[in-house]
């Protein structure tokens, strides 16, 4: 494909408007052609518009329609993003589609359906293969550093937690946050996931709890290639974003530690104080961010095949789901248990 | 109790070595004053005589019998164990016992038993409560640093595997190994397992296998505070011994990372080098093994509670059962299914 | 000032390219308006287009005659620092210059002079002081953690040497290299340095010794606050652009460790191996130069106060030629007897 | 030699203390076999037996006299142990003197002399070269993994000041501090000072400075093998004894790190906190001080070369020497000119 690709973004949310300003700013490979959202103000025309943006509108239909455009990135509320996928296919676009591309297996697959009717790219938004500190993990164990992976070890808490109300629509703990996690997961042990156990807990907000969810989780994992993984969650770790992988193996143990704003240690009295982890995700994966955009970008320019695709994003969500039901069941769950 | 503390050893293989090196040399509180050996060679004599030890005999009646003797280490067979400690404690001594008492509960209740009625104390040998490093951890814990414990996370790895006949008698990979490791949780959680859920592999040597064990472990863990836990256990990590610990809570996260035998690192064209952790349990926990000694002494003389009592031998065996029954069943159990 | 600072860049190579670029995506705040180089080729037109630059010129003064151009980015060869310096300041242009300003002192005054009678800001490119680790530092002691400043520490050693040519017309270590470390001294210590002594060897190349220079040395330093500090240099560093810096004071001590670029480690039968340092300053400066760029454009907008001044450009010049004199004479010199 | 290596100890301070506890519980190869003290009390009397002493006196002949004595350690105030050192020469026991064998170099020599004609050994207790850091560092020098030495980089900084009234007596920072420096220098350069240039402070304690010494001090090296090596000692590190070492090659940079008492870090709002360094030498150098009297004992028995000798302890004494007439002169001095 000759020349830039030309991009429209449905959802000037907190994400789309971070893809928006990524896509101006550090992906020159790329142009921002124009801006939908049902709720679309004055000063979000006026930023679509600094951002270089042709066309601001409320309905994604204007995207769709305008035949300058190439693809199409879907930041708008989850319950859309199948159907947004689904037009956005049906109009030869490619797809960028922020996770998850829905909580229902049935609509992802009739999203996955129709982009390979429509012979379009979909890549979904699992930013955090991109981060530069899990890749060079899934790199070294490429480069057989590790051996044979045995055991995939993530801890991932976030620095607060969501409001309550939030994980009743959110799907909950294992679809909204450990999904991330199940995806590096899978990422990392380069296999798919065949059983899950869940455990949790609610003990940093009862309120979480009422709503039906757990806001402490621990998960074990079986892969189809024999090894184990397991992950644990938090909602609130008070110090911050902690976002750590481990890759065990016959050769070895590749290790990513938490990202800080600086190296700088102070000795004192009260001890050796280094920085806290970076605060949250839009800080820690800031690059990662604009990563997956120039890959997502290159992968359709380039014709080549993508690095987390509709499918990704669906055995995702059949782990998520397998992990909802273990946790309710108590018991081990197979994933081919998850229509 | 005025004067030393008068010690006679019963097992004088590696480990029983090691306690009388360490009493001799680095327990001033205490004396060495017999070892008994099934086994006793001239050589096995001499290395006693040279100790300082009064008493060299191949049968431990010949400690047992000593008025002058107050306690008796007990580092035969782990079949012997409890039976030693129900004799040592008929004779009025005071128990230091290795671990595990037994592999079955009602002769690890009946030693309890024996060491209640006879009012003499025991100490079971989980020397890892005394690391500098897990201790740092949960004093923190106990300071108030962590907040309310959450997530309890140990990593614990061997640089090489036992002979796979070894896993025969010894119980397998939860009652030879990870019961160190629910000891640990059970410390740094301040609170009882009363939940277990296990996932295991053969991944490191298929004669494991045949001996019907698994060599890659991870278990998860529910605590009667509402914690959660999660161990994982390796065979072979070809780096050495691996042995980490994690407490998460409300206010902090506390980490004890491995031990090094150096603080160097060298940058070169390959990266930044730095040492491997200490080899083996013997180099990490030298010191340990001392501070275990010294307390349980401390604890005799003064009349004060142990650190680590028949009790916690007890409950670490019944979480080590639970996880052997949850692999089997692929359930999670309950410590209360197990009799 | 309303609206972006409107930039012109003298000077194309690789410095000059770097802030053309940073100017034209990563500094909202300014706009690149032209660029001057007296080797303008059609593709570095053509490149200077595509970053949007309306002038594209061999003679700056295509840049100092435009009145829609507000400052001026010296980016030529060092000897011509101080003409195009004044040629700005006449144009009434604000001006950033690349370091060094000259390496005679009498030019270097005539340029500061020159600024201050047209009444424009001038700042000199010690990118280094908007680094993330070593601002870090230093606003740890803005805020008293350090406590009284007493030994400012630098190690700064390149991972490959200049061609032996380079250090003739460069003015040698000191001032082509160590000059960055007096400029960070100056800026950590928060004081003027008073008197200098320096220590050299030819160890790395012997045609950098017999082009009169050294490749290696150790410079200490007095400041007038009562502070000593001392720089380590050396020309070839085989792991990378090794960058750090320590403070210490009466209350603690302030260390940046080098930035690698990720936080994974391996650990395998070798050792614990983590990444080395950022390459070169390309890299590990990346940040800053974009940094120092925002500061210089805020500061001109703003009508603040620069953070890095000719005069700092000038008293890094006379600590630089104490160091030269010193390491020539063999003994200790003050910064008042270089004129 | 057979059997164990019988020694007799002058000076029961608290560095006699410690070698003799350190001989009875941790040097097997050795026996302690008299104590000799100008102040021997009571107490200091059952302190000696309890440890195993046939002989307790006041008078050192008394160790001298014995011929059951192979060795003779000399812990007695510094002005004696030149006068010591003879005498035990003359008595044909092997010596292990306290640094500084004397603050005169003719004394130093005059020591040496007569270990020489004794035929005799003298080690002096320069314990860092047996720190199991700082010689992982030089046996990754000596193995060729830093390549040719070029800057030996040493931090060394104690938790609390002196008593004002010790630097008079003690030759000042120099001779009583900074000498342990110099041997690690020359130890890790491998090669001999030639020349040093000295620049201090007084940036702790006023009253230091009347008594004429420095309490902040920079010192750079020249080695024989032009190398350049560099000092910094401050006598008041509030986080407690900073004890660092770097070599820097043309192969690469080995770092030692300060010890800790724990790897523990705790993770909360204020940061990421791990340990302070040990707190002084006694925590630091226990280790360093058991295995400079095992070199020391198996050097004796085996007939083997010493690795630190009288002739290091004069060669620091004069890089001693010549820093201070550096700082006195203030200018850089070559160690020949000290006579």
């Amino acid at each position: 494909m000759a020349g830039k690709l030309r991009i429209g973004i449905i959802g000037a949310g907190r994400i789309g408007k971070l893809h928006a300003e990524n896509i101006a700013y550090f992906v020159p490979q790329a142009k921002l052609e124009g801006i939908a959202d049902v709720m679309m103000t004055p000063e979000m025309e006026a930023w679509a518009k600094g951002l270089g943006a042709r066309i601001v509108a409320k309905d994604p239909k204007a995207l769709f329609a305008d035949k300058d455009i190439d693809a199409i990135i879907i930041c708008s509320s989850t319950d859309t993003h199948a159907d947004m996928a689904i037009a956005a296919a049906k109009a030869g676009k490619h797809i960028f589609c922020e996770k998850p591309v829905d909580l229902s297996v049935a609509k992802v697959k009739a999203a996955i359906d129709a982009v390979k009717a429509a012979k379009v790219k979909m890549q979904v938004g699992f930013n955090r293969r991109f981060d530069h500190n899990f890749r060079a993990v899934r790199e070294m164990t490429l480069a057989g550093k590790v051996g044979d992976v045995q055991i995939v070890k993530i801890t991932s808490r976030d620095p607060a937690p969501p409001p309550p109300a939030y994980v009743g629509v959110s799907g909950g703990i294992f679809l909204d946050m450990m999904i991330h996690d199940f995806d590096m997961a899978r990422f990392q042990a380069g296999s798919e996931v065949v059983e899950v156990h869940a455990t949790g807990a609610v003990l940093i907000d009862p309120a979480i709890g009422k709503a039906g969810d757990v806001d402490t989780a621990i998960v074990t994992l079986k892969f189809a290639n024999g090894a184990l993984g397991v992950i644990d969650n938090s909602r609130k770790a008070v110090y911050g974003y902690d976002q750590r992988v481990e890759v065990f193996g016959s050769k070895g143990c590749a290790q990513a530690e938490n990202d800080t704003p600086s190296t700088v240690k102070l000795s004192n009295v009260d001890g050796v104080i280094a920085d806290k982890p970076m605060w949250f995700f839009l800080e820690r994966y800031r690059t990662a961010f604009i990563d997956e955009m120039i890959a997502f970008v290159s992968a359709v320019q380039e014709g080549k095949d993508l690095q987390v695709t509709g499918e990704d994003g669906l055995r995702d969500l059949l782990v998520g789901l397998a992990a909802k039901k273990s946790l309710a069941e108590n018991r081990s769950v197979r994933i081919d248990e998850i229509v």
